[in-house]
């Protein structure tokens, strides 16, 4: 594995715990990089991050993003702060509607905060398609206009790219804000997968889709998404920078069904639908992202997007 | 003056003791409708709604957007929110960098909230150019890309756009928003024009200009503002519709010192620079509007942007 940086760096990685911030500890720490995780362990787990916690050179705070004195106090000497964390829950934002303000916007400016407090100037920003809203099935550039997001987790992800932008200019914080399509892999805990993964656990004949199954969106690699952002890292421009990530492909919500149940062995699976064109409200049934920013820097998904959802399938079948 | 709907509707008005929503409130009112000022009197002024506090049809709650509760009490029974409170300090925001994110995002959020529990459909946002960030001297259209704001006040406005995106989506919220140029006019107390009349006032034979002189922006008449918005609402179709509102013609910051110094009848006022390309830190340079959109519904601003800094000059001086 390359080294993701020419000299060793002290990182810094909210929600570190999680699905993606994880494998990022993971891919950091084989590099022989310094990893400071900051989490409050509510939707991540301390157990992904278990087998690094005696290690020299790596630390583990558990605290929140809301408290923005232990957030300051954690991240002080450290050079580059990868903001993952955040609610996890799209959902669950819907019901309970301050969930996005507080755990992504709030949050977002109180590291933007703490970033000016301790002169840390580089920033990685988990953003997401979730800030294009409801469009056609198209490969969507950075520059797509207007932004129109239809869920509470999209338009916060809006909120947060807005202040780091303001951040940039006024204070002088490097950021590159990545726009994910929907990353999948080992340890993820929310999406169509892990859903029909579950369900068909439960019930291995009957599975209920949400929506009309329909519903088409770029998935991709959690190890791809995670050399994508390492690669503007080392590549791209200083300054405020927007990347889509994702593969150049799609798979819709029958083919996942497919997948899935091939991947368990099962046959016949009866399937029911709830019907409409969106597995929830603020559901964006196509996701597509134009990569081709990211790319020019000399990254792409090597896995596309059927063969994301099967490997990522096999992965949280061999870890249950 | 013609009447605004075609029949009279109960307006709940944030911000309406401030510049812009002083305005507002004498319009609805000349126009027989029932008004509801929502405001906290810091930066907006009581003298403002003064001659309205004791007529029948009109109600001034002084209290705070972040006090949720008596939001939600004084917002019920009405058919329209208009949102105009913010942080109407830009600067100031970046000094105290919650200040946007509180009287501003939060505040909206509040609103919306308000909106939810008090079951009212329509509302009114005012929004900003500041949402585009620094772009050269050219009509922007609503679908122009990418949003980069360089302020926190910028920032602040496009969080609220998407939140009220996601709340119209996810709660049938119909909303107007729209994105102001610099709107001048009497009771203004922010902008260069405010700046020069008050600088000039303290020292008739010296003018300090913020950053070189060479911004140039677009500036309309408060009173063109508010037919726009009016037009909007009669006109425009519900749902979640952005419009830019202003005049097709813009004014460079060494016009406008012309203008008010031949205002206040002064010849030979000695100019002073602060250089640099901008006035304060997030002050984008240069501000031009499409408003092709707005036009289309039948309204345009009656006065260009000389006209409109001239009119607003004498305005201020007549008032004080």
């Amino acid at each position: 594995m390359s080294q993701p940086f020419e000299e060793p760096r002290r990182h810094f990685i909210t929600g570190g715990c999680g699905f993606i911030g994880s494998h990022l500890v993971d891919r950091l720490r084989s590099a022989g990089q310094q990893v400071t995780v900051y989490d409050n362990v509510s939707s991540g787990k301390r157990r992904w991050i278990e087998g690094h916690v005696d290690e020299d050179g790596f630390l583990f705070v558990e605290a929140d993003l809301l408290d923005r004195e232990a957030l300051a106090c954690a991240m002080a000497g450290h050079d580059v702060v990868w903001h993952l964390g955040a609610n996890t829950d799209i959902p669950g934002g819907s019901a309970r509607t301050d969930l996005d303000l507080q755990n992504c916007t709030i949050a977002t400016h109180n590291v933007l905060e703490a970033m000016r407090a301790t002169e840390i100037d580089t920033l990685v920003f988990a953003s997401s398609a979730a800030v294009y809203g409801d469009v056609p099935l198209q490969p969507l550039k950075e520059t797509y206009a207007p932004l129109i997001p239809i869920s509470l987790y999209g338009a916060a992800k809006l909120a947060c790219e807005a202040l780091i932008s303001a951040y940039n200019h006024l204070f002088g914080i490097n950021a590159n804000v990545f726009r994910f399509a929907n990353v999948v892999g080992g340890r993820m805990g929310h999406g169509v997968t892990y859903d029909f993964l579950g369900k068909l656990k439960r019930d291995p004949q009957n599975l209920e889709i949400l929506g009309d199954g329909r519903q088409e969106k770029s998935y991709f690699l959690v190890e791809d998404c995670i050399e994508g952002m390492l690669c503007a890292l080392r590549n791209g421009h200083r300054g405020f920078e927007v990347y889509n990530l994702g593969s150049e492909t799609s798979t819709n919500v029958e083919r996942i069904a497919d997948i899935v149940a091939a991947e368990m062995g099962l046959n016949g699976v009866r399937r029911t639908y709830t019907g409409g064109p969106r597995g929830w409200p603020g559901d964006a049934p196509y996701v597509l992202l134009d990569t081709a920013k990211a790319r020019s820097l000399g990254w792409r998904a090597r896995h596309d997007s059927d063969a994301a959802i099967r490997i990522a399938t096999r992965r949280l079948l061999e870890q249950t």
